[in-house]
């Protein structure tokens, strides 16, 4: 397998998806027919950012200008909150027992009443050493925060028609700009609607797999005492592999030159599509697009979104994604790496992983991807 | 590459195109809904079978029971017959200089009044060694036989609506059982309507690329005089390659053993789907799939089809095909062949040949494959 092969593939795929040089995503002023948006964008697997999408919903004036709503409709309801020390959710961060290796480390995970949750967002910061999102990807929206069913739809009526189904699941994430989601993938059809604040997605399509370098590293979890205002990280045990994609797509100025090296195809490579999804706009994310999010809050300070996760149809496209990543890197990026290539299939593939991690090699059954409490939106 | 990395792949297609271990299109008992069929059929490139699809055409009556109405409405139209010795027009045939060797060898084409031609196919035997197929891949329904035009639709709504444009071409087929159309894939979605006797396909997805061992071959024109009643089959000059399918489904009893180890991934792979398309039928082909085609005739001696191509979308898809076929056979596969393999770009990518055909390597620009004068159904 040479690199000009998967380098052709990742230009052809942007051609075909924008038409022209940019990598901006096409941009809708009104929503779609359900034929139209099914036949230019979901069928061909490709983003579009629709203005005015939810503008008639309560929310849009409710939700922005004050907590007021928020606070009375919610004032007794128990909700998810997220808690890290950075706002690096699900994300790869040093190894507790040897910081020259990486683990993958989920947040602490703490049920409260809402207006406590609003208040800790609040008081989120790097200098308070503690970050909270409320959000919670079990269908949230439809039981912990069931008190502002009236607010939103309960889906998006166009889009529902055009896949002939119901969502799965509709998330609510509230947080502010210090919560970001590593880049990751998933096996839904997302439309994500910003109520207020702005979303800032990078995207990468399914065909630059091996671009994200997706590696297994250990499962970790943050577990914060309130009265010390400490956090620890532990590694689970018995250990438990995560496939996750590797690049960090703004790393530190220290770790920029190292990063680049360890990650030439996602460095050097086509830039990632870059959309900036601000209140009342619908981002079409399809399924098997590669993600990473971060957020600008309103003026209050909170960014608030709800996603729609319908499923996705396993079809031809997923075939083909499935052989994209059962293929190895070319052997010069295995080797700058020191680690196997390893595909994060869903249909439990056998995979080698090692290297950067201190855990000798070891072979273990993938876990699926989309854990209900995981951060990934 | 591993052989086993491409099984999977034919594997997880038919899975998903089938949900089960048939190999059976899916059957509809009556039209689509536009959407029905965008979101079923068409994004997930998966074929299906329409049954009271053309029922209330006047075709299905006026054209059927006898060729009153065909004669009086053409009695004074030119169209175009292809002529061949065995009615395998577009098919690879042994060169005429070197018959160990195989060319791509196309009809003789003669411009008639359509009485004539219909005298021509009615006589076609292999006793009488021609046979004659009365078709052209130009529009021919809309130009040639432009008398007929309200005895069909126009075009197919529900599929007009779904793929949002209306067809490029339509066009008319008649012939008998002796025209058969060999194995290649077509740059269109097509709507292929059988309204007199049964047309029998065999199809493969286009993740089947390399069972089809396309190969280049000279092309070849075989021309035909009235007056000896004899073929000959001439090599164009300067000659030019054309990517075919090497894969003969239905090889005579003697050339059997030969050429199952020529084609072992066709042969020993898993069976193409079947399908029979029985007047009154339309048949959604989608693009990119693989097929061959052979018919059964009515009572009167024909077959009648109409077949709608409508544009297809270049998207992801098409990128992850092109990604395929530029991965080469395994390698043990090549030896077999003592071939080189050959994608069948449409984006003129070069393309050595060799092996079989008696000519030097060679570096030849690849043609179109939808030549309008070609036989491909």
């Amino acid at each position: 397998m040479k690199e000009e092969i998967l380098e052709k593939l990742w230009e052809e795929v942007r051609e075909l998806s924008l038409g022209s040089a940019t990598t901006a995503v096409e941009r809708l002023h009104s929503p779609p027919s359900p034929l139209d948006f099914l036949r230019r964008f979901v069928s061909p697997n490709k983003p579009c950012l629709i203005s005015n999408a939810t503008l008639h919903w309560p929310a849009a004036s409710l939700w922005s200008s004050s907590d007021a709503h928020l606070l009375r409709a919610l004032s007794s309801a128990a909700v998810s909150l997220h808690i890290t020390p950075s706002g690096a959710a699900d994300s790869l961060t040093p190894h507790p027992s040897d910081p020259s290796s990486l683990c993958f480390a989920s947040a602490h995970v703490h049920s409260m009443p809402f207006p406590l949750a609003l208040q800790a967002i609040y008081a989120s910061d790097l200098g308070a050493k503690f970050v909270a999102y409320a959000q919670q990807q079990n269908d949230c929206f439809r039981s912990e925060y069931s008190a502002l069913k009236d607010d939103c739809e309960p889906h998006i009526p166009w889009a529902t028609e055009a896949l002939g189904c119901l969502p799965e699941a509709v998330n609510l994430w509230i947080g502010n700009e210090l919560s970001q989601t590593s880049f990751h993938k998933d096996h839904y059809e997302n439309l994500y609607a910003v109520v207020s604040g702005e979303k800032h997605f990078l995207l990468l399509p399914p065909t630059d797999f091996h671009r994200m370098y997706i590696r297994e590293y250990p499962a970790a979890h943050y577990s914060y005492s309130e009265e010390t205002g400490e956090f620890k990280l532990e590694i689970e045990d018995p250990v438990r592999y995560v496939p996750w994609c590797s690049v960090d797509p703004y790393p530190t100025l220290e770790r920029r030159e190292r990063e680049m090296s360890k990650f030439p195809l996602y460095f050097n490579g086509p830039k990632p599509f870059e959309v900036t999804v601000k209140a009342g706009e619908i981002l079409y994310l399809p399924c098997m697009w590669f993600h990473h999010v971060r957020q600008s809050p309103d003026s209050l300070g909170r960014t608030i979104a709800v996603n729609y996760w319908y499923d996705m149809q396993f079809d031809i496209k997923y075939a083909y994604f499935n052989f994209l990543q059962s293929i190895p890197l070319p052997s010069s990026h295995d080797l700058t790496l020191h680690e196997v290539s390893c595909g994060s299939s869903t249909d439990a593939s056998i995979c080698t992983s090692g290297g950067e991690s201190d855990v000798n090699a070891v072979e273990s059954k993938l876990p699926a991807e989309n854990n209900d409490d995981s951060e990934e939106e």
